[in-house]
């Protein structure tokens, strides 16, 4: 489908039905356009540009990926720049100056109005991740002596100009938040009503700092089910509101995170294949050669056992399916736990009670195993049954331990600080490599010898 | 906190400051107040639940545990639970009604009027995970031909009872959903404009079928930045509405399940905390034997050359630091691919590209670690030259295979109507456990023997 656009847009650009092109994208989501406008060549994606209205064209720009967005500026004169930065939204604004090069900036902050220019300045300093860089300032601000009616009508009057009006922020004449009403509650009341006593205040007021997590922001917007999350500075006062969009925006940026981090790649933001072949080495080989080298351990067990290995049929054909089960055992738990810190659903304080339902799934999980495990080496290895005792003993203890570690490390790293992502897939094979091993030739060891 | 108030609570209902408790609650939010109740003992929190008001009690009712909800509705009186029916959103009651006991929903059914008792077994009937499984159906119905300050006036009338009145839906005589319209929009626009003038309609419309997959709800919210989807029947008439909060569970949801899938566990709905030891375990051992056995390939691999690894030093020693290495970098690539895909940010068809890419990838990451190898087994291991330069060899070969199956595998998933996420981590390592060895063991019987 959006093949048939772009080939039809080309071919309208081409034939000069300039008009027609643009009541059609007229009657296209934004998304849309921006999505068709993509793999447009530059001056095509140019032309497109201006057949837009104005306000459509600043949508759709913002949602253009900052590669065409650079090549857009570029193209554009000084009096269009202007307009396109009247009618972005700040927050947008913001997006696109971040993406794009030193130069785009530049030239962005000398069109810009003294006044835009010192809040963009301002917003572009907010650490990244933070509630600052991704909340706007185009919201709805009422002061508490209003009536209902007169809230209304001042939102009717404002409404054009503002990203969210389903969220109004209360503040007093020193512009502390001192409440926050939704516009589904003010249509509720009747036009005499205060809004002091409509607003939600105290306990029921939910909001940010400017320096807070984005994190922070989803966990709260998910948990309470809002719409928008209004920002504070340090002494209170109202700077601006995060909407639910943006939101969405930080949870799939930290699902993806912690994906990332799970299977040990250095986190990036951008997209795959837009990523530079080199960048995509660099977020991989490091953690790469520290899982390898850490690998020198279980070579060093391994090598102490040489003449044992050499002596006893089978018991070196077992060693990768050894590992592999207690890496995916560990893998295992230690995914649900991550994920339940994530979600809030466990916290730390839990841990006993984990270990306790973890030690008994693994006695579960760790004798069907082991009884599975000898059938198996019954049927298909070259060992004997002293050899297939201490493969299915050496199951039963290494799934045991694995479940310990995986629900002990990302606890601990909970507890100081570090991603508890970190603690899981490659991480836990690793550290599993070295004790399932260690824990198979002791066994050997000691019975086979 | 939250303990504080637990206590605090308690102390109230035992010394029967009950107006000052109610008083106190009701500047509480709704999630918060449910959360608090959860860990009360069953008399207090039917007395808690009595204290509050109608509207309140309903919410927060929609916010508590099913187990707590199920002991709730075992303790109330019958006109209780008809009030509660009453003031609880549809989609709320359903959700409630999919988790309760047989009995429970017995109960709910004969105290619900017909009309609501119709409608509930409706939704109780569409599949789980459906768009109609998650919608409500207290939203804005417009009229095409009002004038926008009927519209708003109808809102203001109707809003009380309605889940959200952020987007208005605007349907024909029969029903038809032929457009939307944001409230924002409505409230910029001049009374006496027409809804038909305003609305949303054609290719900007957005919606979903009653039967169409929630994750596909959710990536529509997602690309679009909706803040609420409407639902059609099969004629294409309006049936319901997905809000945001419902949608952000989605999108919660949907990465859970990936997250276990790519640790080889059966997904699950429940909190850890709350399932069983054996749901647990069952979970779990599915996989773990399906790749145990498996495993037993690897150890026949092992078995062939049992000859070779006895006779040359260092050979055996390197195995896992092989197996490791080619496991974590095949899981590198599948996870950025698999997420990729989930995102929508790669399809099937970039397959040549991302192919290519990896390639070049694996060139860089290959050869870094297998020159890192040859110094540390230089520094740490037993064996020769030789066998450095053949786990050097393999490393290089391993890695390359290893990128070209993690992100060959995700992609034939989709293809082949597979989830994606099945072929990450533990799939991966056994594959890659398989195909490291062949490699290893072919270069060291023709370069060592």
């Amino acid at each position: 489908m959006s093949r048939d656009i772009l080939e039809n847009i080309s071919a309208m650009l081409s034939q000069g039905k300039l008009a027609e092109l643009r009541e059609e994208l007229c009657e296209m989501n934004v998304v849309d356009i921006a999505q068709a406008m993509e793999s447009l060549p530059s001056e095509e994606l140019l032309r497109v540009f201006r057949i837009l209205p104005k306000d459509i064209s600043a949508d759709v720009f913002s949602y253009l990926e900052s590669d065409s967005q650079t090549q857009l500026v570029s193209l554009i004169t000084d009096s269009e720049l202007e307009n396109l930065l009247d009618e972005m939204f700040l927050d947008d604004t913001v997006d696109f100056l971040e993406e794009v090069p030193a130069g785009v900036v530049r030239r962005v902050l000398k069109k810009a109005d003294s006044e835009t220019r010192k809040i963009i300045n301002r917003f572009l300093k907010y650490p990244e991740n933070s509630a600052g860089s991704i909340m706007t300032i185009e919201m709805v601000e009422l002061h508490d002596h209003l009536t209902v009616g007169q809230a209304i009508e001042s939102i009717r009057a404002t409404a054009v100009d503002k990203e969210t009006v389903y969220t109004c922020l209360c503040i007093d004449e020193k512009r502390h938040l001192i409440g926050t009403v939704a516009l589904h509650s003010l249509l509720v009341c009747k036009d005499d009503e205060l809004i002091s006593d409509v607003m939600d205040t105290d306990s029921q007021l939910i909001f940010v700092n400017t320096l807070d997590d984005q994190e922070q922001v989803a966990d709260m917007a998910r948990k309470y089910d809002l719409l928008s999350v209004p920002v504070v500075d340090n002494e209170g006062r109202l700077v601006g509101i995060i909407t639910i969009d943006d939101i969405v925006d930080v949870i799939e940026e930290e699902n993806t995170e912690d994906f990332e981090k799970m299977a040990m790649l250095r986190p990036s933001e951008d997209n795959y294949l837009k990523t530079g072949v080199l960048s995509l080495a660099k977020n991989r080989i490091i953690w790469l050669l520290v899982l390898m080298v850490s690998a020198t351990f279980t070579g060093k067990i391994i090598e102490n056992y040489e003449s044992m290995l050499a002596a006893v049929a089978g018991l070196t054909a077992a060693i990768p399916m050894l590992m592999g089960t207690s890496g995916n055992a560990g893998n295992q738990v230690s995914t649900l736990i991550i994920r339940g810190l994530a979600l809030g659903e466990l916290s730390p304080k839990d841990y006993f009670k984990i270990l306790f339902k973890e030690l008994r799934v693994a006695l579960i999980c760790g004798v069907i195993l082991a009884a599975v495990n000898m059938l198996r080496m019954f049927l298909f290895s070259s060992g004997g049954t002293y050899v297939a005792l201490v493969v299915s003993g050496s199951i039963l203890c290494a799934v045991t331990v694995s479940k310990i570690i995986g629900c002990t490390l990302p606890i601990v790293a909970k507890l100081i600080k570090l991603d508890p992502a970190l603690m899981a897939g490659s991480m836990i094979t690793t550290i599993m490599d070295m004790i399932t091993l260690a824990i198979y030739f002791a066994l050997a060891n000691a019975f086979l010898l």
